[in-house]
């Protein structure tokens, strides 16, 4: 068994493949498929995590006569392998044998047929899973080829609410509250007559509008998660040898391209399972290409094991809309090795011909021939490995220089779920957390990604977006942070809940009205309200503006509101304390109307900051000597200049969607 | 037991107050708010309509301690107490022990969480009900706080079409219908093979496509909460003393803000069983408050008892977008008060810190400290029994001396639901009623709100939107009220179909072709059609026009249609008939397009009207000993003037939302 | 027994007529309306096809007198009759005693209420539709006015997928693929683990993100509706009488006017079992009415049996948009007449004064008196009558001459709902069918509509919208077709999957690249690129474009991507292959911008088009002597000459919604 992280030691050398399905081909291709993934540099496939039906066609029967055929080839092209337990979606007969094995929702039972509908707590569906993996497990432990096993797949639980689950929630709660009165309670249950006041009378959690209850329920939901992770990746361990990882391929929050933190998932709990946190990756490409989604999630992935990660899944082709440009391939391998990636798989290497994904396609177009895609991974690939310099794809890989950090945090993710500041529920928590961590990117600021109870004492200054439910342990934290140097840029709708989405009853922000030179009880939509800053530029606020009062001769007020009725109050208050300080937006702002609070900020606490503006964009690394490095990548089809004689000489001349690498 | 209106005989005085709910309190403050409540001018308090579960935790288990404390507490601080059955929101232990309680919609069994989700005919529901409201009666009788009780809330019947409940309605048909033949007829049953032979085969209401039936089976549910009403309050009669009250509390239709008449509750009927109407009034604030919601809101809380009534809620702050500039809240008061409403309670006192409607934020933020809010409602109070002539408020209260009437119809309003005029659904009998109202409004031109067969003859001129479905005896009734010297303003879908929603087979509109000066049997989509006024005024025509003809020669052609094609129909006709007139609008007009329209009819038949023009507001109302006072109101963040030397010499300024009252 | 077409025969006259429902009228009304009928020029009416629960209102209790009332007052006024079963809407009866006669859907069991919501394969139903026929006929076989009969109406299988005709289709599956593992195979299920082993374990389709088995399924449902015709024309055959017809009202792709093709019903097959197709046409009209909507439809029924065709049921009023201009309902009757109809129903006599159609008004309104429309369409027969020569009326009625076909497919339309090319799924394949159509329509080119396997050799142009889904078969045939001759106008996504929706794995268009001229692999969104034609113009592509790469010499470049990365690509190709040509435009383009591509296609082949062009349309036809005829028409409201001395010397002038016949 390993339970020591040892991959970067064994396999010196960045991972460049694509996942591989013999089972979906029209026909045996594996030889040839093989051959041309060896001729483009590719040396890692990722096979077999969605294909239960194929190794187990009938219950008890077990064919991994695909599985094997792959692992041999691999062998013989010398290409690694990451095996994927197939859990994630299940054979027709586990349905038709045990139908609740997939999740009954809000919407009534769910039927067979899309991947990720299993009610992962279920007896039934456990029991095969097991079997099946470890089946698997037996057949791969005689490869060479595996380097590596991937735990289940973007894992779900469909939103499971059938009976069984919801009377483990109702024990978990029990658990937490052995007096019910103290659920009615901090849960404000009394409200519309909802009191429980015996357990036996626990009403279905599907009709809840108690939004405590209600966060409470996702709160669980990926509780199980966690628990099925660890679960599964010790079974895999009974069967790995030192050296083999095991990892989880992590997902972010869709809007048809990986846009946000992925509200589902406990994911920095459940990758305390894994030896490498993986995660699939996909960013908006052509003209909407700015590295601005790989960075983000790249951000996330970093922040799981606090080390680098693999990207298991990004595209080649995709969907139409993402096809990229010439260039663009390259420029995003750059970007995700800057961004911490020790290791990037295509999704896919062939486009499939049937069912559902046919239109997101592979390297291959459907005609299996080599072509623009396949040719330009290839010299993309060659270039790539010439330019970066060896210390950074090897040993533990590289990591990102950054001095400033972002604070996300789940739970407030789901309480503006319950409670959004935007009543047409189109703007989120997520778009907050983007605003922010893109108007920094595009000023030259790189964030860290960190969570509540993480390590803040490397950062200048840590950003922290719209974390409305927040601990008393965590505000302590954070006085303490800014009392000893740091700074905080903090958003509208931060500290305002308790992490049971009760609303704090005194003052806001909670916890710190003593330092922070202001309170507010008062916020409405905006109207006709901007923002007129101190230096005369004016914002638009959208959907919700705080009414700020100052309560400290420190407190600068940075912008204030430009309305008749509200002029009085302030907008944006920056405020010194101790040897840091907290900057405060308190209303919703687009990314160009955060970006001169911003950079601001960075002037008055002398933020260092390579002189590239978007879209040419300049990220600082290390390798894991210490050695630094500046990426230089220009993001756009026009050429453009890096000029910044601190850092080197003359002009770096970039053309389009090109990356030049210096030492700094 | 109390069946005489006694209620302003009793409490000489406005009532001035808000809801509170000490069970939802995360600490005890009941004496700290009922200090602060009458240090601000409060002097009355509403409690216990939604905590059914804090007063029977467990079934038969009774604790009224937070009740009594609130009753005690209110005793001390000298505040009336109005008492809610509990009963719109049902405890968790019920729904688990007779899970029929609740509602069976067309989309299935409605689950636990929510309010208004009961089935109201349901048995174990009404078992229960009685049960509480009863030992909450014991309670409530012994204190001397308690000057009235408001039965259920805003109470719906959530759709329920379970067996049970359809049982009834086919009881309810075989009475209507002793001969299954004439439904079958009447309901027009041959279309699309839906006959009904026999009462056995009556299919699921749920799945019917017939307009009528449909119809039907609404006007059953809104009986069914009419019988609710009065089944509620004899039983809470059983416990009063003179002098204490029966109300309750209705709304309106909502879209966001309280828009437009209620199809889904008999108000008028319902309204029989009770001594005093209340309302809840939920307007548009900021720069939407134009006093047009509140002014039409009470107009129909007048009708129901054709008395003053109780504003049983609206919004201290409210949701975010309705928090009032200062100034509103003031103006609001004055609005009401002038609108016949004797008393105002805020929802609620204080914000709550879980659950649902968190942000709908009370008169105290989350905080829960005296704010501008709180200082606002206190000095605005104290300037607005100031400025009230005490007549006004005192006594049987003030009423508006209006000598316009609207004429609303819910059968006409449901009508237009299973045949709306608008393919989108988007605009529907309400905004039709809306357009009228809001237009004379603006005009300076107050109605009331009657129904057929209400008083007509006290009336000059009676507006008529959409009533699309009418009696021959109401159309006979109109005829009369005509000839003998009133004047109706009539708009296009009138008197089209009968009170079954069968479409009259003669000559459109229904009963009145030998008067009214024209008829029509073609009407289609605006298109480009405009529609030219003889004054050389040109109106936009939305979603349906009718092509009037004219069949007399005494009928004023007031506008045609400007269309290559349809140039040659009417589309505003005035009719002189008898000693009164008719004027019929064969379109749909928005507010500003009707405005002309009305206007010419109010010269023509002579209205008097204030010399006040939107956002001047003038307001004739009288006290009951018959003095005479105007309002006179600036709905504008800008200062205005009103000048009208019948009225009162030289110039009355107002500065922004201002009101000045001025004896007549 | 009638199985030989008779129709043209024995009625010599066009039909001109109504659909009629004395089932439906507020009082006894079919002496008045037949006697209004027979004085407009009305010949036949259309009776019976929606109302069993009048003619059965109790389980086998028979009630006729309506059917034969009308029949025998047909008979009084020289109307001929088309009497439809009354299948399509059943009884509550029914429903009350067999429920499963209803189908089950995805969205679980239907309610009943509306029509069409039949398991058409369900046994009850079809012994109660099998009675109920059974009895109409021996009724109806004694009157001498009935010419034929309409089997059901419209036919849906309302998406029935219940347990009963589930367990048929895995018979039908078993039946295709006797070897369960070519189902896998063929159908990708080894996808997301889908794979079916066994038939016992086939999973509930309604839950199947399989696009190739989601095809499947609608394909059999379409092949229940065909059997259903088949079984149900066979017994009404047992009753008819020689000279009588057989026929059914087909529907279209509904936008709230027929615009495409139907995807839910194979109609060439289902009209094999018809001795005439009949079908209902509901055009856009008003300022829309531009008389595409007609053609097409036309060209729809006219492919079913290559032959004319009856519309069964067109707008009188119909919706409100739909009231025509003046002028308008003649207009439309040159169009149906020009497009092969034989005979012209409206749908309906009156307007229905209950339930559900109400404002789908008919000839008469509500008021039931003759009006504009009646007094308009009793003049225009008699123009029409006057105008059209009578041997384009006569006999076998007039075919239209078009040497261009426009080649439709059931499969490719639901390939293309599986895989949309608009990811918004606003645009799909009746779109494409529709720009092409209809740009050819606006160029003054008329097209047949033809479908694989049909005789192509008698058009010099065959154009191919998005044929998604293509046979081995289908090509040879194109292939051939051009190599003799023939000329093919391609669209993008053509020829890509096979009949399984399998996407062919060789290089694309699947075939044909070795005569084509090209190939290509890559496809993606337009983003900011235009299409460049080499006569300067410049289009705008939508949703879809394909990256061509020519292959050949001869493949002449019409257009090409103008775009800073694609610009290497071309867009239009037009290729000589034999004696014939191919021209492919890769990209989705709206109408306008197909028009110069079309235009230049027609110079290059020398199309012979009379000199009309849009809004002017003139249209070639021919009667059963082969006498030709030109009809020319002007679909605006201003006036418009026609002028083509090739055809007439002189002008023809047109007056708005104006038609002219001359004779060629």
């Amino acid at each position: 068994m390993n339970t020591e992280y040892s991959f970067s030691t064994k396999y010196d050398k960045f991972l460049f493949g694509a996942a591989y399905y013999a089972e979906y081909m029209p026909y045996d291709r594996i030889d040839t498929d093989f051959s041309l993934m060896k001729k483009s540099g590719i040396n890692v496939i990722r096979i077999a995590e969605s294909t239960w039906s194929t190794h187990e066609p009938r219950e008890g029967v077990f064919d991994f006569s695909a599985l094997t055929a792959m692992l041999d080839c691999a062998v013989k092209y010398d290409l690694k392998v990451i095996v994927g337990t197939p859990t994630y979606a299940i054979p027709s007969w586990l349905y038709h044998k045990h139908p609740d094995v997939l999740a009954v929702t809000k919407y009534g039972p769910l039927l067979y047929g899309s991947r990720q509908l299993t009610d992962l707590t279920n007896k039934h569906y456990l029991f095969y899973a097991e079997r099946v993996t470890r089946k698997m497990m037996e057949i791969c432990r005689d490869s060479k080829a595996v380097i590596g096993y991937q735990i289940d797949n973007e894992t779900r639980i469909a939103g499971a609410a059938g009976p069984d689950i919801q009377k483990k929630f109702v024990e978990y709660l029990k658990e937490l509250y052995p007096d019910i009165n103290d659920l009615n309670r901090e849960f404000g249950l009394d409200y519309w007559s909802n009191r429980v006041d015996s357990w036996e009378d626990f009403p279905d959690i599907r009709g809840t509008i108690n939004g405590s209850l209600s966060a409470e329920y996702k709160k669980f939901l990926r509780k199980c998660i966690t628990d099925f992770h660890k679960w599964l990746a010790d079974i895999v361990r009974e069967y790995t040898f030192p050296g083999q990882f095991v990892t989880h391929n992590f997902d972010y929050e869709w809007r048809n391209y990986s846009h946000g933190m992925l509200p589902l998932v406990n994911q920095p709990e459940s990758a305390a399972s894994f030896d490498i946190a993986g995660c699939d990756i996909y960013y908006r490409s052509q003209d909407d290409f700015d590295g601005s989604d790989i960075s983000f999630c790249c951000a996330i992935a970093r922040s799981l094991k606090k080390s680098p990660f693999l990207v298991l899944e990004t595209h080649a082709q995709g969907l139409k809309a993402r096809l990229p440009y010439p260039g663009q391939m390259l420029q995003a391998m750059y970007t995700f090795a800057s961004g911490g990636a020790t290791g990037i798989l295509y999704w896919n290497w062939h486009s499939i011909h049937n069912s559902f994904e046919s239109y997101w396609k592979g390297i291959l177009s459907h005609d299996l021939l080599p072509n623009r895609i396949y040719d330009e991974l290839s010299s993309s690939y060659t270039e790539f490995t010439k330019t970066v310099p060896p210390s950074l794809l090897a040993g533990h890989g590289l990591m990102p220089l950054n001095d400033v950090a972002i604070m996300l945090d789940r739970c407030s993710c789901v309480g503006l779920e319950e409670f959004p500041f935007d009543d047409t529920d189109h703007t989120d928590y997520n778009d907050v957390v983007r605003t922010y961590f893109d108007g920094c990117y595009e000023l030259g600021i790189h964030c860290d990604v960190i969570y509540p109870g993480d390590d803040q004492g490397r950062y200048r200054l840590i950003i922290i977006p719209a974390m409305y439910s927040v601990s008393d342990e965590t505000v302590r934290s954070l006085r303490s942070y800014i009392e000893n140097g740091g700074h905080v840029l903090m958003s509208f709708k931060s500290l305002f809940a308790d992490r049971n989405l009760k609303i704090y009853h005194d003052a806001q922000p909670h916890g710190i009205t003593d330092i922070c030179g202001f309170t507010y009880d008062e916020f409405t939509v905006p109207g006709r309200a901007k923002i007129l800053f101190n230096n005369g530029y004016t914002a638009t606020p959208k959907y919700w503006i705080e009414l700020l009062r100052t309560n400290s001769e420190t407190a600068k007020v940075w912008g204030r509101y430009e309305h008749k009725y509200w002029e009085k109050y302030s907008a944006v208050i920056h405020q010194p304390i101790g040897k840091g300080s907290l900057t405060y937006v308190g209303a919703f702002l687009e990314k160009d109307d955060l970006k001169p609070i911003i950079s601001k900020l960075a002037d008055t606490i002398s933020l260092d900051i390579p002189g590239a503006r978007y879209p040419v964009v300049a990220r600082k690394v290390s390798d894991s000597n210490g050695e630094k490095y500046l990426f230089i990548s220009n993001y756009s089809d026009s050429e453009a200049d890096f000029i910044d004689e601190k850092i080197c000489p003359g002009t770096i001349h970039l053309s389009d969607w090109d990356t030049k690498i210096i030492k700094m």
